[in-house]
């Protein structure tokens, strides 16, 4: 496989006390190398040493950076190429030039997820693996996290191969039955897929079961906060995001106008909608009509619907439970401080099965209960936060679905008397699909495409 | 001195591929060595080596992170302490619990800036290397970017030590007449004083030429955007933006309500202010008042007053124009593309010595002479890239100042025949001055103040 040197900035755009450059391939050494001034050339250095120096303009003579160059030679690197990763002090002035003088002396500027995808081709990971790291750097919770470093790790992996190398002696055994008919050993053959197809598509029932969760902890579970003027939404989001560590904001680089802002509640990430809004809008009651209302109920996984406790049932927040009646929904009854104006019983009723919790946000009273039933709606029962092997990829749950329709059509096909060569193939479709999650089957393009996801440097 | 071992998270936040934990202190490879499972102990490891491995947490056996540790003993290291710097894959959860497993066996939460502290208390730097470092990071141009490396490579330390070394010269030889007085050597004495002190005067003037741009290298200009509804402002932000490459922006943690974008402008560090008005207002008259205006203007370095051909001067204009008579401004004379309707000669007399340019910002054209002439109003004359002692931090300034005005008292007093003595302590207090802007002179309260402004981890 020939590949040219790649290098980017692999640490986050913005001020930090460290920036680093990473270079890797053949010539990435040498091409350091250029510009690089220490007491040792690098070429000469020890692998997996860590050397001072500074990077010096070859043209000019100015001094770039004083730096601190790790040099990693393959095949002990992330990409199993020859890693080279420049220290910098962190300005994003500095370590932009000290990318620039790599970039002009023969690297070529890395794309998105380009060194994973390298330790993906050279097969020090499958492709679960890769997109795991990308979920790692993107965790916004520690379960999350631990779904996404026991990925890397290769738990899924694992039982993916388990899964497919039971299908495959499966096959083995159907290509047996085809070649040497005289064995007579149909039914035999027959037996085997119905046992092997059930045991692997229960295997494959019990990823698929972590599904909605690993997925949320994933993405996020997208939330909104609706509620007429003044019934303390503002108050609902601040105490949300204060009470709880704000994660990931704005991320330099991407759009102002959607500002997601994401809240660790008990393990589980909200991705809070449209805050924006509620920060602006909260007394300007035209705004916040049930047009608007409707729209972000539709794409919210979960609703947050605030009503005062201190004042009656109205029109309008009928409107809104009749609007969120497909979603699940926490009901907030806040001010409860106030004096008593609303029906609870009537609230009740219209919630439904849904939890409805009492508040009074400005006392800061009845968050710990809010918190709690947002926990429990998502992870009541038997989610164990040591149970690593659960799937949170849209992707590979796409897979996963497929690869079980696949098996069920073959446990169909062996009831319904298909030629024994029909239910191969199957087995082999559900094989394959299985194989597109780690990687083994699947197509340049969609390589291309998973890893254009990446963050830069990566 | 004794110190605790430190840590921090020393990458920038936000989603990246590289995060690193930093630790520094005599139990920084002991307190890594507890969380870190590798092939081989990090105690046993070489000095500069890098160290792959997984960090796990040794009450639950949970890994946390797969990590390759650096490990930098003393001396040579950024704050002369052992150095353990943890690189992890960059997510802020697990670069986050990495940390705060290393601060549960022992470390601390290090402060705003300690690592380069404790690289000044241990002297490998003196105080105004410190401040570059800080400078070096939150360079927005180039040549900003030169001038923090060239200070932290030492060339402003050396110029001031220069200075003090030819005062303590004079004050030893003052010395030597008071306590000889025999020698008579008085008439010489005043005559050595006269002629260092000037040279000092010299030289501390010739560092202070450079401050206004220095200042404005390091801080940005503050540059507003004014003129009446529809004249072109935000195309003009739009094109100042997109030309350039926008420099830094949000940062997550800080408050969205002031945005502050900064666009380097052929080396000139823009900071332009209300850029979240003009996108919000340019079609809301009544909100882009002369009061705002007037506000603005008054925080402004750099006005750019922008005037559409297409219409005849109005009242509003002129009392703009009135508004920033004071300010230095550039007159933006857009929407040449259309018919002329401004009387070009009544603006030119309006806008007096300041360069007027005319622009079609929709076509992209005139941006170009837009930029040289911001370029010239900063740059013209002398400034050499290559001249890098020049200063740029508002405390060095007021120090040279200081340290100039004690030079000037002794060298009146000279002439005034003064007590030999008396002059003998403005030299010394012009001495001592000179030390503080490399911390040799420097109180502690100072210090801790400075190396807060600091980001974390660096």
């Amino acid at each position: 496989m020939e590949m040219d040197t790649i290098a980017a900035i692999s640490t986050p755009m913005g001020e930090g006390a460290i920036g680093i450059v990473r270079i890797s391939g053949d010539q990435a050494v040498a091409i350091a190398d250029i510009v690089y001034k220490g007491t040792k050339s690098l070429q000469d250095v020890d692998t997996h040493t860590i050397n001072y120096g500074h990077i010096v303009d070859p043209k000019s003579g100015d001094t770039i950076e004083e730096v601190m160059v790790s040099v990693l030679r393959a095949p002990k690197t992330y990409t199993k190429e020859d890693i080279i990763e420049i220290n910098c002090h962190g300005g994003l002035i500095s370590v932009n030039r000290v990318l620039q003088l790599i970039l002009s002396h023969g690297a070529r500027l890395a794309e998105p997820g380009e060194f994973t995808k390298r330790a993906f081709l050279h097969g020090r990971i499958d492709l679960s693996q890769a997109e795991a790291v990308m979920d790692l750097i993107r965790a916004k919770t520690d379960r999350a996290m631990n779904v996404a470093i026991n990925q890397v790790e290769g738990k899924l992996s694992q039982r993916i191969q388990t899964l497919r190398q039971s299908l495959l002696e499966t096959v083995a055994s159907v290509e047996v039955n085809i070649d040497y008919p005289e064995y007579d050993a149909e039914e035999m053959t027959l037996e085997l897929i119905k046992e092997r197809g059930s045991e692997v598509r229960e295997g494959i029932e019990r990823l698929l079961l972590t599904a909605h969760q690993g997925k949320i902890l994933r993405e996020g579970l997208s939330t909104v906060i609706i509620g007429r003027p003044n019934v303390g939404k503002s108050s609902l989001l601040n105490s949300l995001v204060h009470e709880n560590k704000a994660i990931v904001t704005d991320i330099p680089g991407t759009t102002r106008d959607v500002i997601e802002e994401y809240v660790n509640v008990r393990g589980v990430p909200l991705k809070l909608l449209d805050t924006a809004g509620i920060r602006e809008t909260e007394d300007i009651v035209e705004r916040l009509g049930v047009e608007r209302s409707r729209k972000l109920v539709n794409e919210a996984e979960l609703v947050l619907l605030v009503l005062n406790y201190n004042e009656e049932l109205s029109d309008a927040d009928r409107e809104l439970f009749e609007l969120v009646s497909s979603n699940d929904m926490i009901v907030i009854v806040n001010k409860v401080d106030l004096e008593q104006r609303l029906d609870l019983s009537r609230v009740q009723e219209l919630a439904g099965r849904n939890p409805v919790v009492s508040t009074s946000l400005l006392q800061d009273e009845g968050v710990d209960e809010l918190e709690e039933a947002i926990r429990a709606l998502f992870f009541e029962g038997d989610l164990d936060a040591g149970d690593m092997s659960y799937v949170s990829n849209s992707r590979h749950i796409a897979l996963l679905q497929q690869a079980k329709q696949a098996i069920e059509d073959a446990l169909e096909a062996t009831h319904g008397g298909m030629p024994i060569d029909m239910v191969q193939i199957d087995i082999t479709k559900a094989w394959e699909l299985l194989g597109e999650v780690i990687g083994d089957t699947v197509q340049e393009s969609l390589i291309d495409q998973l890893f254009s996801q990446f963050c830069l440097g990566k």
